[in-house]
This record gives structure tokens, C-alpha cells and sequence, in this order.
């Protein structure tokens, strides 16, 4: 497995493997790897000649009080659990190599963005789409995989593919989860150990809002207050939980249709995600 | 030459042209083609094994107020101007075959916007940039030819490739003039017999200017109001006259480096560009 740490190496490489005629699955990813990350890279590595996988915590993702600085890195091990996973390339940039200088445009999301987390993270999501397309135009993959669980940032990039006409696939994977349901996540590391007990209740809170709608609720509003009842008493905060059509990520009163639930929770030092996707058959 | 209006077939044709290595020049126009784009088509000839052109005026980058209905076409004339020129394709493409739906998201230019014709037409260079970042992923040129005349046009792709990584060089093409000087425009068109009789003037002026600076006057400001004078008494309006950094399209007050001495010129049914870029060794 090689470490590639410059523009100029990756691209090397790239063009070497378009010469000779391999297919490439691409992992972006922020590093501290977990065993979602690794289902991403199993995945690609069953369906691509050459397995390319990014680690770069991407400042412009985070907003001036997030936890850019303190986000965990662990490059050693992340490459022994790389390697492991069958990952051919791993491409280390620093910010420097990623963004010499002050960029003078982003990409500007401007639908599907005021909304779940995009609505409490002003410009996250300019920052994810223009750092994934720099890596996309570096990477030239044919397939790029991405986990579920973090829904709004792939039905972004799938509007982005769309909207620029990038030549490469998308492939959202399932959330992988712990025994007690608790979504893998590089934050999770961040929890005391009373949050970490206490976690699992926002999955069950989703699976209890799918009962609901299953069994014939389907009204937003009203699914929603049962759901935020099921969060009463926790220690944390309730950031957000909604309901939107996926992955347009439009408001519709009356369910139906492919929908997605999603909760934001916030723990003392560590925000977590989740959600699950249903098709809702009225 | 083929003609190709569908984004599945230009995919189909670039997806060939790299497995039989072929390399690929790239002249993306709104046509109503004159010698300027044709330079830029013969550069493309000499220097690559297949030479796509683009025919599209891109809504995206007209204001509300400006001329998109009535832009000038005639795709017969293009068509046979183009192939004389030794253009392989021509990708052809309606407008809602490039733009489905609403975009859910553009390029944001935020550097080098403020200044010269984005001062006057907001939102222009965002839609520039979107089109351009779009066929460039259609076309995946490895060079791609502009015109020098629409100077800031190539400054902020430049500095798009560069911000993106994208794998294309930008090669930029002097201006084409008139025999009186009068740079080549698809809007040329627009101007009634005495307007294109006084419009040399523009030329002289930018001339004029490079004349002051060489002969050792560096003050931004009188140089300006030198060049002014020459306009008084136009049959038009001046929308700007100035000079910055290029490409960086930063002020300077003493004139040093490279530099644009740039006009935009409007007359009755014509809003009129050109520019001189030339070095100050003070």
C-alpha cells in the first residue's frame, strides 16, 4: 500500500492506472478510521482494479467553533486498518497541499441545505462539495463510496455529480452500527461513559418513528412529537430530528414517498448523527 | 465533423477518444463564431489529435436585463466555419439538456469578481464558471483554448482549475482585431455604421494608455484619467476603464508587474470589451 502525500504523486499515480486501462473506487474520508470506513473500503475493494482512499480533516468543512483542531487523528493506525481493509492507496494531503492559498470560489449549495445539519452548520456543506470535487478532479474515479449516515452529505454530492456532469458514480452504503445500535462514528470517541450507555435511544427513537409511520401514522408533525418524547430526559440536547423526502430533502406534511428520518443530538463533546431511509406506500 | 447535442453521446465520444489515446482540444463558445474563435479552433488543430468546439449560450451567465433571447446565432454559418477551421465535433446542446432542472448549486467566484465587467454584472462569472466547470467534465480536454479579449473571463478559470485541481491547461489566445484595430466580437454586429466607424477609438485608447506607461508615468489614477479624455466626446458611455494586477485582478496604485489596462464600452445596442496586458519593469 502506498502513502501519497503531494498533488503531483497523485496524480501520477491516476494517470498510470487510467494508462493501463484500471478501474478506480475512491473512499474520501477525514481518517480515524471505524469500521463504517472500512465497510466502504471492502466494498470498493470487491468492485475496483485500485482502491484509492483520502484522509484529510478538511477546514473548510468546519465552522469557527467546531472541533476542526480537536477532530481525532490517528494516521498509524488508520493505515494498518486501511491496508487491512485492502486499500491500494492512501492519499495524505496536508492543508497546504489542499489549499496553497486563499480560494478564491467555492462551490455554493444553495438547495437541500437549510435544512437538519445544514441549517446549524452554515457552509458545511460548500466546504464538503468543494473539497470532494478537488478530490474527484484528483482521483478521476470511476466509483466513489460514501456511508448513509451521513445522508444530507451524500445527497449532496449526488447533486453535485448531477449538476457538473462529474463523470463518476456514486455508492451510498449502509450505516454500520455497534452491538446496541449506536452508529459507528470518529466522533463516538468523544462521549463520557453515561452518554455512551445513553446513546443508543436515538437509533430506537428512529426505529420507533418507522413503527409509527408502518403502522399508519403519517402525519409529520405527529411523528415527530412521539419521536422528540422518546429523547425527553436524555442528557443531551435535541439539535435537530425531522423528516424530509430523500434525497430531495423537500417538506412534505403528509408522508409518503421515499423519506428519511434524521436526528442530531448534542452530547457535551460530541455532536452524533443518524437517520434511516424508508419508502413510505400509502 | 460530427455534430453531438446530447450529453450521453459527447460522454460516449470523449470515453473513445481516451481509450485510443487520443489527446483532446477543447474550444468551449456561445458561437456566432468570428476569426477570434477561429484562431483558437486552427491552435487547437496544430496541437491535438481530436478538436471538440462547444456551441452554447449559457443562460446561467446573462443578467435578467441583458441580451440572451436576441445573442446572436446562426448555427449553418458556425457549423461550416467550424469545420473549415479543422474542428472535429461540434458539441451542440439545448439548454434544458444542459440545465434538466433548476441547479441546486453553483460555482461562487469570490476573488477577482468585484472588479471590470463582474462589478457591472453580478452573478456573470458564477454562471461562467458553472457552464465551463460542466463541459470541461463532458469534455475532459487536456488543453482548452480562450480568447485573451474576454481577459477576465480567463483569469477567473484560471484560477478555477487551479482551486479545483481540475486536469485541464488553460491556454489563452491573443485577441483578433479588425484592420482598424476594432477587437473581434459576436456583439460587433450589434453596432450601427457610425458606432462601428468611432469604435476603433477603444483600441487607441488602450494603446494610448501602454504609451504613458511606458514613456515612465506609474500613477494609476492619472494614466485613467489620461485615457478618459480620449473618449470624451463617444457617441457611447464608458462602464469602466481601469487597470490591475492580472491575473490576479488586484489594485495597485504604482503601476509594476504585469498588468490589464481594460475598457467595457457601451453603445446603443452593444456593450463592447477589450483590453491590453502588458509588463512594467520600473
Amino acid at each position: 500500500m502506498k502513502i501519497i502525500e503531494t498533488i503531483q504523486a497523485i496524480r501520477k499515480e491516476v494517470k498510470q492506472a487510467k494508462k493501463e486501462d484500471k478501474s478506480i473506487g475512491f473512499v474520501p474520508t477525514m481518517g480515524y478510521l471505524h469500521e463504517g470506513h472500512l465497510s466502504l473500503i471492502s466494498e470498493a475493494r470487491k468492485k475496483h482494479d485500485l482502491v484509492i482512499i483520502s484522509i484529510f480533516v478538511n477546514p473548510l468543512q468546519f465552522g469557527p467553533n467546531e472541533d476542526f483542531e480537536r477532530y481525532p487523528r490517528d494516521f498509524e493506525r488508520d493505515e494498518r486498518l486501511a491496508r487491512k481493509a485492502g486499500a491500494d492507496v492512501i492519499f495524505y494531503p496536508s492543508v497546504t497541499e489542499m489549499y496553497p492559498k486563499e480560494t478564491p470560489m467555492t462551490i455554493r449549495v444553495t438547495k437541500g441545505v437549510d435544512v437538519l445539519c445544514g441549517a446549524s452548520r452554515p457552509g458545511h456543506f460548500d466546504g464538503v462539495a468543494t473539497v470532494v470535487m478537488k478530490l474527484f478532479q484528483l482521483v478521476q474515479p470511476d466509483e466513489a463510496f460514501f456511508g448513509q449516515k451521513d445522508a444530507q452529505q451524500v445527497a449532496i454530492i449526488m447533486n453535485m455529480v448531477e449538476t457538473f456532469d462529474i463523470p463518476v458514480t456514486i455508492v451510498a452504503c449502509p450505516t454500520i452500527r455497534e452491538e446496541d445500535g449506536l452508529a459507528k462514528s470518529s466522533r463516538n470517541v468523544y462521549l463520557t461513559e453515561d452518554e455512551r450507555e445513553e446513546a443508543p435511544f436515538l437509533y430506537e427513537t428512529l426505529q420507533y418513528g418507522v413503527k409509527l409511520i408502518r403502522s399508519g401514522e403519517y402525519n409529520r408533525q405527529t411523528v415527530i412529537h412521539k419521536m422528540l418524547a422518546k429523547l425527553e430526559g436524555g442528557s443531551g440536547t435535541v439539535d435537530y430530528l425531522d423528516i424530509f423526502l430523500y434525497p430531495s430533502l423537500e417538506k412534505v406534511e403528509e408522508l409518503s414517498g421515499q423519506i428519511i428520518l434524521a436526528i442530531a443530538y448534542q452530547y457535551k463533546h460530541a455532536r452524533l448523527i443518524d437517520n434511516l431511509i424508508m419508502k413510505v406506500d400509502q
